[in-house]
């Protein structure tokens, strides 16, 4: 094998077979390609794609680059959710002991922040002590007891994904529809879960941020799962604009604990509770879906689910106490609040300006292990829809010095767009559901 | 600087001011740009090229990364070639010591093998004991000793080039029209001369195969000489196939060493003679075309230009002796004949294929630092157009075992197209000629 010419090949629009996929990415992993390799191919992938087969092998090679979990002791329906990715998506941490008190396994892995999103490894490790760092038999173990975990994919865990992962954000290669889907599946499919919940993000702020991309996308990863026999199904959701009022890591744990204790702001309860309906259905624990969601409904508000996150911060070596008083997760030491400078009523909320301003406040990585500063980020007090007038809060900066705040409060301002007059017309904050059956669109 | 958002911005077609351009590569000099994200954005770079500022912004700040050579010392006109690289291309080795003869100044600093081609370096290594490590004032000494000096870039000059260039091999991305212009140029005008004659290849074995591209190319780099005060001609030369008989490094030396005794291939020796007079016309020792190009001939056939060449291999440390001996170059344990399959004529001998088998050979690189084995190659014994009869020698293959040598017989074979009947149309040796004041079909 010539590297390069793996590279050139891929690069002119060719294709490679699936013994050269393997040779090309196990090389990798042996240190035969290095990275600077890698990442010219992977940018030669962004612009051309990946053929059927082409995907196949390397998503094979990227699950049996490790470890798969055995879930076949346990003694629940296991499933799991995954999202694309976008700006104030904390879904993840309501819905992970939502769907246990729904009498679900939850082994989720999950990521770090990548490129302008946040990521639910990062927002966890701002609560104190908490570990992500989980062994596959410690994660087993936590899953058993509590009927959830979450945790960094463990290094058995496709190891080649990790390598990849960490390259795409540091290298503009993320949004490309054969990587995310590869990269999603792999891990999802070593997890050794009976069925998946997909949440495709739409719009500005989603790596594919149009309709048609995402639901290839959408379509792609739910064939994955049907061809390793994990039921799929994938929802197209909202991104063209922030989902709930908090961005940034110790500031979702918040809201994700106001959502947990049934309150929290509207769009991310809905969410979280059509995404634990899609987990009752693909794992067979509840027979419709207007059960299992009133089953969800019931878990938030009856206190089930709070109780179960609380659980599972504990197994993991976190401070339960911030349920109850989440002053004790990061603070920042300014907070901004920012005002409307003019009346109208909120056409837009430009998410990937707010998720990159996270990123330039620290809160973000700007190369590979680079430290992050969990404390700042924004809290959104608006709405789109919502009328303003001069002076009314549109949100707070939490920042770690004023010069920072400042400047993120001006791309708050800049983010926010108020129109006086026309009409908005957001996206539908679930547009499409694919399953194994076709797309519905809702 | 966030690099991913540079490299994200060039993937997705955008520009970069001159300043971004001045950060993100004078970045990677200071190692806060990795060897992986200068790689994904050179892949950008193949796929969106560089708009003319861009162009503009990235030859200066490749020049100015290093040192520049003064020249002004020196009594004689100084000039300069340069290829875009091909098969079989040893036109420079006879070149230098041929334009020296005409009574220019000839500091030459070439590369090393790009991908499926040679570079002027391994061959010169070849001979016993050359160095082409010198330093800038060890290569003034040599120019103004022997009139010619050829060696590599030093350590001086244009240092991003280098990095650059040993990244693209590795990559796949030296076919890039933009990476190529400023990589070329970049140390041609950093060696001080007064007039450059730009050798642009054509045709399949050519990095851009296309006679459009190749045009641009030529026109790109004419403007940028111009722009920085040389005086700059380019010729557009035929690589749909290997220029004269040997392919590889010990072999193209040799064959040189016939050029610049008066023999060797007629296409070698025509090529030869042109690029010395468009170097007296750019540097204007010679007053004509046909004046220069009679001087030239009669360089070769009266042995100047051998005797110059043996007085370069001498200041340069090698062993001038390989002149009268060339038996002392590197030989391969293997040499094996290759006869025709069938009777017809040559109607195509594929450059690439035998440049990439020259490489699987142990003849060029995989990655960046591999040693080579200088002895092995191809020497053709058939030209376009020629008349074969089954069993007659199309060529030779010099391999280091039996194996790889049958392997290099059977790509030599599948190389050289023979027809019966049909007519040959090979592209002219030269097609156009591209100067300040335009572009000249020939």
């Amino acid at each position: 094998m010539i590297p390069a010419r793996l590279i050139e090949r891929k690069r002119g629009g060719g294709t490679l077979d699936a013994p050269e996929i393997e040779r090309f990415f196990g090389g990798y992993l042996a240190g035969e390609v290095t990275d600077y390799q890698m990442s010219a191919f992977l940018m030669a992938v962004y612009f051309h794609g990946l053929e059927r087969d082409e995907l196949a092998a390397l998503l094979r090679v990227m699950i049996r680059s490790g470890a798969t979990l055995d879930l076949s002791g346990l003694p629940i329906p296991s499933a799991d959710k995954h999202s694309t990715g976008g700006i104030g998506d904390k879904v993840s941490l309501v819905l992970a002991p939502l769907a246990a008190e729904l009498g679900l396994g939850v082994p989720m892995m999950s990521g770090r922040g990548l490129a302008h999103t946040g990521g639910t490894l990062d927002k966890l490790e701002s609560i104190p002590g908490f570990r992500t760092d989980l062994s596959l038999s410690r994660m087993q173990e936590v899953l058993r007891s509590v009927g959830c975990v979450m945790t960094g994919q463990t290094a058995e865990i496709a190891p080649l994904d990790r390598r990849l992962y960490d390259l795409r954000n540091a290298t503009g290669t993320v949004a490309s529809l054969p990587l995310i889907a590869t990269s999603i599946m792999s891990k999802k499919l070593a997890e050794g879960i009976q069925g998946l919940v997909l949440d495709v993000k739409v719009g500005a702020g989603a790596f594919l941020p149009e309709e048609d991309d995402a639901l290839e996308l959408a379509e792609t990863m739910v064939e994955m799962g049907e061809t390793y026999g994990v039921r799929t199904n994938a929802l197209l959701t909202a991104m063209d604009r922030p989902l709930g009022g908090a961005i940034g890591n110790a500031l979702e744990v918040r809201e994700a604990i106001e959502c947990l204790g049934g309150a929290g702001p509207d769009d991310l309860r809905e969410l979280t509770l059509c995404q634990a309906a899609e987990m009752a259905i693909v794992s067979g624990v509840r027979p419709s879906p207007s059960a299992a969601r009133a089953a969800a409904a019931e878990a938030l508000d009856g206190g089930g689910a709070l109780d179960r996150f609380a659980s599972m911060v504990e197994a993991q070596g976190g401070d339960a106490g911030v349920v109850g008083h989440p002053e004790r997760l990061p603070r920042a030491p300014v907070v901004l609040e920012c005002a409307a400078e003019r009346a109208g009523v909120v056409a837009g909320i430009a998410p990937r300006t707010l998720g990159w301003t996270v990123v330039e406040m620290g809160g973000g990585r700007r190369a590979v292990g680079d430290p992050i500063d969990l404390s700042v980020g924004f809290v959104l007090h608006v709405v789109l829809g919502q009328h303003v007038e001069p002076g009314d809060l549109i949100g707070e900066v939490h920042a770690a010095d004023s010069d920072s705040a400042a400047c993120a409060c001006g791309a708050l301002r800049d983010s926010v767009e108020i129109n006086t007059g026309s009409s908005v017309s957001p996206r539908p904050l679930i547009s499409h559901r694919v399953s194994a059956v076709g797309v519905e669109r809702l």
